[in-house]
């Protein structure tokens, strides 16, 4: 029996989604799989829509697993919760069909970037948001941000890390706007590159500080390397909101087209 | 000269405002207050518009001080915010008249209690929410929320350790709102009771509830009786939004009426 699972996480503690190694905290993948197999009594390992890197959060990661112990989605949310660090919970559990994969059944991917735009280092949100001091015009972020819609080569805002065998994508929207002294960047894309949200993030700051004009983002992108865009922005502003798949699947609203 | 400061903190960590003895977790007054006497190189005591329970947030107390060091603004946020924890920040200094008081002057303080309503306790924002598994109905603790407004005797929502002389309070506005699975109450008042909102909170999660009808929250206020009130909602999904002053002080916009 293939269930999928919605995972919400605060990737402050973790090491990342996918553990690279047995040193350093732990990753958000072993705990759930630790807590996944204590409840149904035998091994579990599951598939996710997206990976995410260290220090970033998912308000809704979904992953797949299959299992022949008979559990109610009660046992697989609420069970699976009770075990797992305070950090991580499930939020729902449904039964899926055999060819269902959390990755390969995504047509799309949702990511959030917040920051703090002011003189003085968040507090109170200093966990879920980054910090510019510079001041930001989110207005020239949004119109820069819009050359990227389209099916693009995002050599440009690829880490040299990234595995993907080629790095076009179709990036379906992008949206930059400022909420009193926070910016927030929303994008969707049908998937991403590795460290893809950060690096366009790292590089809209430029255009949106003045160190660079509007239409240096079409001409990073025009020109695929890497070395030439803004830095990566850091993990702890990034969420990864949601993937989304096809109605034919019969998941939850929040992550069905 | 007299300064005021604008003071963000993360209350999760601290024992409150104003500690009540030197065991347990340290306080946001005494933080601020070292952060302070050492940017002054003199001690520095502060008074603040509102003291805040533990784990109780603020996204913008208001304190002021005297000193006879000579410091400019950049010095008494960016400096002092260099000495504090990372939960805690000066978000802004202004020189002001002597005669002003931060508790004294201000004509309101509002305050933001957010909750995460679902079956699976909160885990991303878990800091920054309380939790109730109960469903709710916003709407009917909206309107039984009204019944509160205008001057009244809150002795209902008063803790026995409250030690304000009398339990009279304008409740100038209470709204209740959902958006998706959080419920968000906003309220203003010329002052507040110790736990007065936080116990307003959990009666109205009565109401939300279904287990008292609407006129409960009238019947509560006009009892007078803390015993038969709902219980005191936890601090994590409390923030002090900010004071509020007349113009004549001259302070920043969002603490100005």
């Amino acid at each position: 029996m293939r269930y999928a699972l919605g995972v919400e996480y605060d990737g402050g503690g973790f090491q990342g989604w996918q553990g690279l190694g047995p040193s350093g905290p732990p990753t958000v993948q072993a705990a759930l799989e630790r807590a996944l197999s204590s409840v149904a009594d035998q091994a579990i390992t599951v598939s996710c829509a997206g990976r995410t890197d260290a220090g970033v959060h998912a308000e809704c990661q979904v992953v797949h697993f299959d299992s022949s112990a008979a559990r109610d989605p009660r046992a697989w949310t609420l069970g699976v919760s009770g075990r797992l660090p305070p950090a991580v919970c499930v939020r729902w559990c449904v039964p899926v069909a055999d060819d269902f994969h959390a990755r390969f059944s995504a047509r799309a991917r949702r990511y959030r970037y917040r920051l703090v735009n002011r003189q003085v280092r968040p507090a109170l949100y200093r966990q879920l948001m980054a910090w510019e001091r510079r001041e930001l015009d989110a207005g020239a972020m949004h119109r820069a941000a819009q050359s990227l819609l389209g099916e693009n080569d995002f050599s440009a805002f690829r880490t040299v890390h990234c595995q993907a065998p080629h790095a076009r994508r179709d990036l379906q929207e992008i949206i930059v706007r400022r909420i009193g002294e926070t910016v927030e960047i929303e994008v969707q894309a049908n998937a991403f590159l590795h460290h893809m949200v950060r690096n366009i993030v790292g590089s809209l700051l430029e255009v949106g500080a003045g160190t660079q004009p509007e239409s240096w983002i079409a001409q990073l992108l025009a020109g695929r390397d890497r070395t030439l865009a803004g830095p990566t922005a850091p993990p702890q502003g990034l969420v990864f909101l949601r993937p989304l798949y096809p109605p034919q699947w019969a998941l939850p609203a929040e992550v069905t087209l």
